[in-house]
């Protein structure tokens, strides 16, 4: 590979991944592959919709890119609120849920994949977040406090290097609610 | 999705990460992003050639797909080999090494992608190997033992959903050692 600068960009990171997929593989792999691909199909279609690009999907893992933190914590909120929409219907033990971490990072991007502390943390980001839930960085939360109308709940500094993490609130009020921000 | 059978395949798969790689990422992430795309290329091509398929290849990840375990394994040897080769002129701390987990599974294909616990199975199998080494399962040894002239380790049962596992001896003989199973 030649030395010429890699390329690096300002993105927010989307990681969404299945709770207990492993346990559903182990109940029932081809019942879990077939919901694992609409459910695929589904979250693609409202990331394209709010603007990102869906850059790996290994087994039960989304991982996407998003211009902008606002569309991606809007994306996130469309695709789980779609999902337990759709869930209503299924058995519990049948349901399928997603758990989703929003970043933001300065990444390097090499060959369509993106690279860096950033992406890494959005996975860890989104294995702290509750079944049906986002999880968001305290830099992503700096970036749609005052731009989207959502109540937030500040997790702690534990855990993820240090870092702020919040969660939006599944209750979700769209109009009246200020986005709060409450410290430790 | 519509309820026609989901396609099965009885495949081996080969799964390798780098080791450290959260390290080196820390240490120089552009130097590492340059180093995984070098090392990528060079794995894709070796798997390639030993008749295998990349099926992904997130962050430091790459799992692969071969019709036959002989093929899986004699192309992780290849990749362990070649990197190694690479490796004597770079020094300690920025030397780029991979762990290789071979498994053999009955899999679910869809939409290009393979599924199925013999897939999450070869990933763990490579986090149990040495940095440089390959880590197989039982089930994959018992396809390879007469057919490859190589040592085998027996590492235990432990671990993982007690199966058993073996790795592959680096100071590999190519003619006449046979290779060797010892019980626990």
């Amino acid at each position: 590979m030649p030395e010429q600068s890699l390329k690096r960009k300002l993105v927010a990171i989307l990681s969404a991944d299945v709770v207990g997929y492993s346990r559903l593989m182990r109940d029932d792999e081809e019942a879990t592959v077939r919901a694992l691909a609409v459910h695929r199909v589904l979250i693609n279609e409202i990331i394209k919709q709010n603007g990102g690009r869906v850059i790996d999907s290994p087994g039960d893992n989304i991982l996407a890119e998003f211009g902008s933190v606002v569309e991606a914590v809007t994306g996130a909120i469309k695709i789980q609120e779609e999902i337990k929409r759709r869930n209503a219907d299924i058995p519990d033990n049948r349901r399928m849920e997603f758990r989703i971490g929003v970043n933001l990072g300065d990444i390097i991007k090499e060959s369509g994949k993106i690279y860096g502390d950033g992406v890494n943390l959005a996975a860890r980001l989104e294995s702290l977040a509750e079944p049906g839930g986002i999880c968001i960085s305290g830099t992503a939360y700096a970036q749609v406090r005052k731009k989207l109308n959502l109540k937030f709940q500040f997790v702690g500094k534990k855990n993820v290097k240090n870092i702020e993490i919040l969660t939006i609130d599944k209750s979700r009020s769209i109009s009246g609610c200020d986005a709060s921000h409450q410290s430790m």
